[in-house]
């Protein structure tokens, strides 16, 4: 692993790493926030998964969480959204690809060499990152915005227990039934939908729910609205009594002026999970 | 004048827009936000001037001021740092040409004809928004980041009455003396170093210095520390016994994460000046 930087911020360290991942058979970089904490004993950890076009960088400099992380003596982890560089497929599209890798294991060509997000975000990262900084394993969090929304909510179904709560901002929340959802889908696992259905929130929430608290921002004036699809989650939440709230934002767009202003309260909310 | 985009943003209304400009002959971009109080009334209005390479965008987006200017109801203006386009003049090193406007009115060939930042930053763009927007002309205050820094201190202290209160991020303190500075100023004013004089902040603090309050914040760990000077204009406060507070912050760097840090403190530091 190597560091690319590390600056004060907040009284702790924002870090950025490189390493060769196994997972995506390519240097991955991800950025770490460490709490003062750190330096004296092993603190709580709140993921925030990215959404299309980012890098580990966006939500870093972008959505302002430093301090409310500070403030509770938790550690972020900001990974990329897909693997990088020369030898790794592509597509012209901003929505496929490099940038898109939409949290999944890609089985399809070109992608399955290199797309195995899921994997990545799931397993190798955690593992290397408990192995290398003071980060408590069996106390974390997770978050996402857009795309980082549905790999957020749909890693926190699948590994029950794993997670103490889970957030998001704009979800991408049920991509098997929207154009964010069904080429990439398509194009990484195939044209058998059943493949799909894992990494669909409101599938998921139909079926298995989350066993822990759930907080959901979504801007009314979100120019993507009907690719998000809040409504069936939404339903979905209900119809299954799953504890949580999912806050319609009125004004809002996708933008990270509405992540920033909403920002503290996720902390506040992933807090009170790690630390209660 | 055209609005590029308008994004919801802690309950007030984060802009971008683009002007024919006079002073700099060619299309600017500048990024405003108005709390939630505008749309009723006069708000007070803080000018946040940036670095080296940056847009009008970097601070908008990575300082984490609106959180606090949305709290205390004070508008923020983030201008660009140079004129830019196919037409303007430009050089190869990052720091002179676009993107290192200086705030200074250049007189030399071939910066000259759009090279005008003091004129735009002092009067074109302040006579804009103030036609166009609701922001009270009579209560305003400045700040900046590195050049931006040096830019807010050499406005502050050549407009007396102007400012209610000025503060700076890492400013560029003392540029006649350092190679973030000789080099600009001889570009751009020419050989003749006498009308340097009005664009170093530590000169000016040593011959006029402030009507209000100063806060300025240094990084101790900035990796600029030598071009920046900050002993230079500490010992000039100091000598003219210059009302303010200059703050060496420990383990800092020159990073919008150093800034993000301490955004809280100079937003509270302004709004007692504008509201006060």
């Amino acid at each position: 692993m190597k560091t690319i930087s590390e600056s004060r911020c907040f009284g702790g360290v924002q870090g950025v790493y490189t390493h060769p991942s196994q997972a995506c058979q390519c240097d991955m970089t991800f950025g770490l926030f460490l709490p003062a904490e750190a330096e004296h004993e092993s603190v709580p950890v709140l993921w925030f998964l990215s959404g299309l076009t980012c890098t580990h960088e966006n939500a870093m400099v972008k959505a302002g969480a430093q301090r409310w992380a500070a403030q509770a003596g938790i550690a972020l982890i900001f990974p990329d959204t897909s693997p990088r560089g020369a030898g790794v497929a592509n597509d012209d599209a901003y929505d496929l690809g490099q940038g898109a890798g939409f949290y999944v294991n890609a089985t399809e060509k070109p992608w399955a060499p290199h797309f195995r997000m899921w994997d990545y975000v799931a397993d190798e990262l955690p593992r290397l990152v408990f192995n290398t900084f003071p980060i408590a394993e069996e106390v974390q969090s997770i978050t996402g915005h857009s795309m980082g929304g549905h790999g957020a909510l749909t890693l926190a179904m699948s590994f029950p227990g794993r997670y103490a709560s889970v957030s998001a901002f704009a979800p991408i929340a049920h991509p098997t039934a929207s154009d964010w959802g069904r080429k990439q889908f398509a194009a990484y696992l195939g044209s058998d939908e059943s493949t799909w259905a894992g990494h669909d929130s409101t599938l998921l929430m139909r079926r298995f729910g989350f066993d822990g608290p759930v907080l959901i921002d979504q801007g009314t004036s979100d120019q993507f609205l009907d690719l998000l699809k809040p409504e069936a989650l939404a339903e979905a939440m209900a119809a299954r009594r799953q504890g949580g709230t999912l806050r319609m934002q009125r004004g809002y767009d996708h933008s990270y002026f509405f992540v920033s202003s909403f920002i503290e309260d996720h902390l506040a909310f992933h807090a009170d999970a790690l630390n209660g």
